[in-house]
């Protein structure tokens, strides 16, 4: 997908903050984490959403969601975790490459669900943290 | 798990309004909607979250929320749909067996991620909707 924002970044055209990469997915930060660890899991197969992924992508993706999800918990020592798949622009999606929000939670953390993006200033530090806790 | 009310809806020993259901999986209408086809997927092997959840269990998981989320756009005419996964308390996870919420979004449906929930009179209607779709 030739002007697909996320395949770039699987081909290493634009650059990002990785945290996980297999031979199916890549996970790294959200530019725009609603919390320190905010991470974005991908897969590297173009779908717009979950719907017309195929069936062994997304058990190749939520496993990585998984693994992802318990090194990112331990990396934030976070309290909880949300986990998103926004579909199509009417529910939030604003790239149509499918792609998985995972946030830490803590609490009285005072997200309402209304998830503004906070300025996180040390990414590579929570990036090399995830890493490790992998 | 004895005390878990998902275990027992999934028993059969508490009612729900059921859209689908496989050997692994069972789907139903939430009872707290934010949206018309407001569905809970759960797997009926117990776990608190997805981490703790065996890989196996997961993979039937997302091919059934694919499943179960295509259906549900077509039987409410969606123009979005968001997943989501609470894990844990300060995540607000309130029952704590893994289940993934399947929430419909229309254009201008007001929601902004504070999922308030909306009084749905005809249920039944709609899971007979989902099951045909299916």
């Amino acid at each position: 997908m030739g002007s697909c924002i996320f395949c770039k970044i699987i081909e290493g055209k634009i650059p990002c903050t990785k945290v996980y990469e297999s031979s199916q997915v890549l996970a790294f930060l959200d530019m725009s984490p609603v919390n320190p660890g905010h991470t974005l899991v991908v897969p590297k197969k173009h779908s717009e959403t979950i719907i017309d992924a195929d069936e062994q992508t997304l058990c190749d993706l939520i496993k990585a969601i998984k693994k992802v999800s318990n090194a990112v918990m331990k990396a934030v020592k976070a309290d909880g975790l949300n986990i998103g798949i926004n579909n199509y622009k009417a529910a939030g999606q604003l790239v149509p490459h499918l792609h998985v929000h995972i946030m830490p939670r803590f609490e009285n953390d005072g997200l309402k669900l209304d998830w503004p993006a906070k300025k996180i200033p040390d990414m590579d530090e929570i990036a090399e943290k995830i890493k490790k806790a992998l």
